[in-house]
């Protein structure tokens, strides 16, 4: 079959010959949203072949950008064809990005393929484009996709729940285990990476964090069968790297030979089905929201003439009716 | 009339007489959440006077704890009856909390009620549990009531969004302009306090702000009739403390004098009800996910069977059956 020049399938197949433009237009739209996201990421889905995805995350300044660097040169080195996804926390009202050092990222290598996201107003469409995006770099044939993203909260723990190896980079002074385990880190964790080795400290938060996962195997949190790893690497001289990604490697060969690898895809395709579900939802509720008899509502409620609750439980059953009005099902229409 | 001890009632009575163990019970309550927090934060409803609710927040370090604790201190020696509630970001998994340094808050003042509360899971719950608190210390006729956040993202803005007055607080050397706006704080604040005013860079950081709350007028964003104003001060040594509850007081009289005030209090109505919404949706899908039906669609995605849009597809149409077929709409049951 040949494909119509510009199509989507024209454009995959350019990007699975190696057009780097071809993947960077399909990863724009697929940022973009909306339908022709989804056709696109349907049409990806097809020919994916299951890269191994791999989320690197961690508190800022811990040096992942550097890190992901000299990872990708690496694998790439090694006869790999790496990609990976920079995804920036950006203002949730703005939607502005700041891409800051990681334009440097892009000098890396000529066979990797590199590319930031913004996160598009708050971490529900980052859920959303980031399985999109994987699908497209993964039907172009990279792999594995590092997913690297900047910051701690509720959008690593996201990002881990999209992806097969998770490796959280710490750095001495910044990130101690305390710290990571607040933010969510410590538990989504398949790999641990102290970064700047070199600096004072290095191997204390190395001790803390093997203490921490001792800790988890005595708790039962985690995978029985892995014990994350705790590497001290320094991304400034490249020391330390290659074990990084030996670990990733060993992980992934973990997961194709246990039951983890399945239980792991199920939590993903869960993660990315419920995320869907909620994108559904949150534009219907706020298409209800914008109309006029919901404005009324929400102003009684601003009065103080109607609680909350009550106001909910109103628009709740308007929701229902216009959902089961239209022509599609759970408010998506 | 007289309500029964120990009901509700009865406790929200104790409190509004200022009994803290009173109010500490009802919130307590509120923070577990289900339909006894629901109830609760009803009753309050029905008793909340307005109370002025303050959102303190900015990035970890900007001794947000220590100005809030002179700021609430400063208040109670005016004669009011402030209230704190501190709310501290917590593993998404774990669901445990670290309070840390907030515990000499409650040393602050025998007037004033100081209270930490966990994020519970995730952000959506704490978007929760945060307006029926408020409510519960409204009702108990604490003013103004302070929510000060943890950290910085989704969280923070999701806070402001329940709050009439947002000061966002920063310090030399961690939270710059382009940081601060990066992590979403800029367009939501208020009021903005440049701490520990005696090191180096205070004076630096205060310009940068007033350059970029100049730059937000230019562009149109935010109140056109409120210009946030940008204060030094050292919560160390208590300097400036006075002029941030004199300009908290401002923009509150600002908001009941303009048409702000109202525009505030319907966006706080929206949030609370599509959090609502959201609640109610997010435990039917996974109500519906844990289905043996679900988990058989789930398992296909994962082995690469079905589609992840075809998967959103058909559960869709099991959540909008379950909740037709079911006694309350929208999924909620």
């Amino acid at each position: 079959m040949i494909a119509r020049a510009g199509s989507v399938e024209d454009l995959l197949e350019r990007a699975a010959a190696g057009d780097r433009r071809a993947a960077g237009r399909l990863l724009t739209r697929v940022e973009r949203g909306g339908g022709d996201a989804e056709r696109i990421a349907e049409a990806a889905w097809v020919r994916a072949g299951g890269a191994h995805v791999v989320g690197v995350t961690g508190p800022p300044g811990a040096g992942k950008s550097t890190l992901v660097a000299d990872l990708v040169a690496a694998l790439a080195a090694g006869g790999a064809r790496p990609a990976v996804l920079a995804v920036d926390p950006s203002s949730a009202i703005t939607g502005g990005a700041i891409l800051g050092d990681r334009v440097r990222m892009a000098a890396v290598d000529a066979s990797v393929f590199v590319r930031s996201m913004a996160t598009r107003g708050h971490t529900g469409g980052l859920a959303l484009a980031v399985p999109g995006a994987v699908r497209v770099l993964d039907a172009a044939g990279y792999c594995p996709v590092l997913v690297e993203t900047v910051g701690a909260g509720q959008l690593e723990v996201d990002v881990s729940a999209a992806a097969d190896t998770t490796v959280v980079v710490t750095a001495p002074g910044l990130g101690d285990a305390v710290q990571a385990n607040k933010a969510g880190l410590f538990e989504v964790a398949d790999v641990f990476a102290v970064n700047k080795s070199d600096l004072d400290g290095a191997d204390h938060a190395r001790r803390d964090l093997e203490l921490m996962v001792d800790l988890s195997h005595v708790t039962g949190y985690g995978d029985p069968n892995w014990r994350p790893p705790v590497l001290t690497v320094s991304a400034a001289s490249g020391a330390g790297i290659d074990e990084v990604g030996e670990a990733v490697a060993a992980h992934r060969r973990h997961l194709a030979s246990s039951g983890s690898g399945v239980e792991r895809r199920r939590r993903r395709a869960r993660f990315e089905i419920a995320s869907k579900l909620r994108r559904r939802f949150d534009r219907a509720v706020a298409e209800c929201l914008d109309s006029e008899a919901a404005g009324a509502t929400v102003a009684a409620v601003a009065a103080g003439e109607m609680s909350p609750a009550a106001a909910t439980r109103l628009i709740a059953s308007e929701l229902l009716a216009g959902a089961s009005a239209g022509s599609s099902p759970a408010g998506g229409r």
